[in-house]
């Protein structure tokens, strides 16, 4: 693969994993620092990869039934004092609004850092019989949490996000919507961003504040870390109870209803960048790529050149496809390293003896294979490789997961495989916090999840050695 | 037009049209009220709208070559404060976070008021040279203004909105940016919203704090007040000169960028309920409304009645019509009221006798005309029918607009009009900022714009009777 430009300036992956994942993020013009410490500038092509993955899934939250709803910025501290667990998990983390103009606030108002508070509020208002349930809400927003430490897209004072708030008659019904949620964000993850996930339920240690339930779909990194990419909670009634929210049912009886929300955010584009991105830079999905194709001409002075280069382009647009021309004065070999660092899936070179023998040539992002297509072939083969390129980044991560997973029975086993490879570690658990607590300080990883797949990997806790039928999986989480 | 729910819930709009308009914001489901003031939930019906508002912009905006970017939220105060006119325009009304969890920040930092000290601060990082422009950026986000007094869609001290920013190397193209993103703006309000705008600049008094050119397209409403619904700015080299962004030329010498930023935002909501609504609530411009067509099936307990309905409904799905059928057990005479509240464009009726004669009956919800459409010209005739609501909506506003614009060649026969008849009243002006402040003192009236289209009223300012070969349009705004 060609790098005139890029090679030098991005650091090797497996050198210093950290630092790769700041060149890329900055090399590919997904991100700039603001003047303020953890709040960052999606540029462009972040945003684009953003919209994407809110047009995925704004049109499957809509086919569900939700309704998309705008609510303040500011939430009253009296407001998020309302649920005690909830306040507890994120009162620590919020910035504080003291002043409106010149004048000092009698009562000082957070930035949501989550929106629970203000939906409660609202349902307090307009929530009344049977007829007006279940309420199906979702917000696109951003979010303020004041982090210590902080890193473009996996941690940031601010991010965007959507955050589905949903209420329920029944709690079944409420526990459905939680799990239908936790599925829609598996086949994101799957279907369009080729991150293979692992299904599961938190412990309550690592659950939201206030939720009864977490569900979470965990993915493997590049250098075999977790990112929780998506989580989905069932908050029982305890938010309706804090909040007075009642409504009569057909038997004109008073209840109370239950409660779910569900988030995914920019912290995902992170996780693109870990799963699939190289010493060249990024390597997007195709079904999720803001450019699917960028079409090259080469020898740009020779007549009628960029001329087949446009008329490709329309092809390819008439297609569906998103594609894209270079035409700018830079050498070839700069654009090449360019759409490689910006992780275009598919590069088309088309050049005068292209021309001549009626072809162009296509370079895979995913591996480098470059292949001549003839030209009458563009609609049907270019589609076809945007496909198996899709398939074989999935495929990768996949093997990348499996292969790191591994199963331990033993306390010093799990130990073991931790600090010789990484990864996750399967092992049984007795469902003690105190267990968790071990596993952390002795093997320096946290629960991710409860898989839904259970596994018998033994009979006992390996921490406490209690007898044990639940298997868990353990990893050092972003 | 039937009204059994609702004619009393509403206050006549020629009685108190402020609170007709408050009636209509909560009773059409659009807003609730939160419990920080000026901060108001855009429930599902205004979300849907505005996303339909987003959607026409942002495809006109991209065909434009503009690119969506995020910013963050907030905005330290040394940031805000490099650009003197600017800072002077908007620190009275900013909301300041001064605490991070439980730390005081060392400086305080604004809730973003608008961006352009963000878009600057950023551009200075990143553009070099003639080949980084033009930067043609746009966000959409929601900003804070810490209003006295607060009015759902009209004055919030939060509000969504587009700001786009664009940065170019001549004036000359600045210039025109501004100009074709006022146009932008003038096409949604009346292609979309039915709108009819007058198109200006606005006098110095008026314009955006920093601006060295704001245009306006200006709307009336029923009540004869001015909306000033789109703004689009010229900024000259000014920030650039605060912020030092400076690119090279072709020629390898230094310059300064100029810049323009422009800006719509859900006020323009406000405006619509005002131009279109009447006493049975809104009434919508069928290429913005979120459902085009609702189906009401009668008689429902009526075997076939309801797959009929249905049937309907799908067969104008398919014709690219957004309709909805409501099955819920509440009688047809609430459905027709409700469906009038909420403005939704046409009505149609289906019940056993209109299966037998093969027919449904549509209701226009902008002048309650109803017609019987035979089944097999659905897929015409209800097209027409909403091409016609389109076309009636934005004829009446625009009669609205011309018959209540009066000219003045005197300064009493401009006070006169504006008391006997309200409305907007042109005249010639000389330019001066006292001649504005008296006409506001005396006659009530701010200057809108200097019309585009500008008119011979008479010689002279008609306040100090200088000669001015100037006309301006004066009206109440909101």
């Amino acid at each position: 693969m060609v790098n005139e430009r890029n090679v030098e300036q991005i650091t090797d992956m497996d050198e210093d994993f950290g630092q790769w994942f700041t060149d890329i993020v900055t090399k590919a013009g997904l991100i700039d620092y603001s003047g303020v410490k953890g709040f960052f500038i999606l540029r462009p092509y972040a945003c684009a990869l953003w919209e994407n993955i809110q047009a995925v899934l704004d049109t499957r939250f809509k086919e569900l039934g939700h309704e998309n709803v705008s609510m303040p910025l500011l939430i009253p501290e009296s407001l998020l004092q309302k649920e005690k667990d909830h306040v507890a998990g994120f009162a620590p983390e919020v910035a504080w609004v003291t002043h409106g103009g010149a004048e000092e606030l009698a009562e000082r108002l957070c930035v949501r850092p989550t929106s629970e508070t203000l939906f409660c509020d609202h349902w307090a208002h307009v929530v009344r019989s049977w007829r007006d349930l279940p309420m199906l809400y979702n917000q696109w927003c951003s979010v303020l949490r004041w982090e210590k430490s902080t890193r473009p897209f996996l941690r940031g004072r601010e991010f965007l996000w959507q955050e589905g708030h949903t209420l329920h008659a029944t709690a079944e019904e409420a526990e459905l919507e939680t799990q239908q949620m936790l599925n829609v964000y598996a086949d994101l993850c799957e279907d369009y961003l080729a991150m293979p996930v692992v299904k599961g339920i938190k412990t309550d240690k690592e659950k939201f504040a206030g939720a009864l339930a977490t569900y979470t779909v965990e993915c493997m990194m590049h250098d075999k870390k977790a990112l929780q990419s998506g989580t989905s909670h069932y908050f029982g009634d305890g938010f309706a109870r804090a909040f007075d929210i009642q409504f009569s049912d057909q038997e004109n009886k008073l209840c109370y209803p239950h409660q779910t929300s569900w988030g995914l955010s920019t912290r995902i584009i992170g996780g693109i960048i870990m799963t699939h991105g190289d010493n060249n830079g990024l390597s997007l999905p195709p079904r999720i790529a803001p450019t699917q194709v960028m079409v090259i001409p080469i020898a740009t002075h020779k007549p009628g050149i960029n001329e087949k280069a446009a008329e490709l382009v329309s092809r390819l647009k008439a297609t569906g496809i998103r594609a894209k021309a270079d035409f700018s004065d830079q050498r070839p070999g700069w654009k090449f390293a360019e759409y490689e660092m910006k992780g275009i899936p598919l590069r088309i070179e088309i050049g005068p003896k292209d021309i001549e023998n009626d072809q162009c040539v296509a370079a895979r992002r995913d591996n480098g294979e470059r292949q001549p297509i003839t030209l009458d072939k563009l609609e049907s083969r270019v589609p076809e490789l945007l496909g198996d390129i899709q398939k074989s980044l999935y495929n990768r991560a996949k093997e990348n997961l499996t292969h790191n997973t591994r199963s331990a029975v033993t306390f010093e086993e799990a130990k073991n495989i931790l600090s010789q490879h990484g990864g996750f570690v399967k092992t049984m658990w007795c469902g003690k916090h105190e267990c968790e607590v071990r596993m952390k300080e002795e093997a320096g990883v946290t629960s991710r999840c409860i898989p839904f797949e259970q596994e018998r990997i033994g009979d006992a806790c390996p921490i406490c050695g209690a007898p044990s039928d639940t298997s868990i999986v353990w990893g050092v989480a972003y």
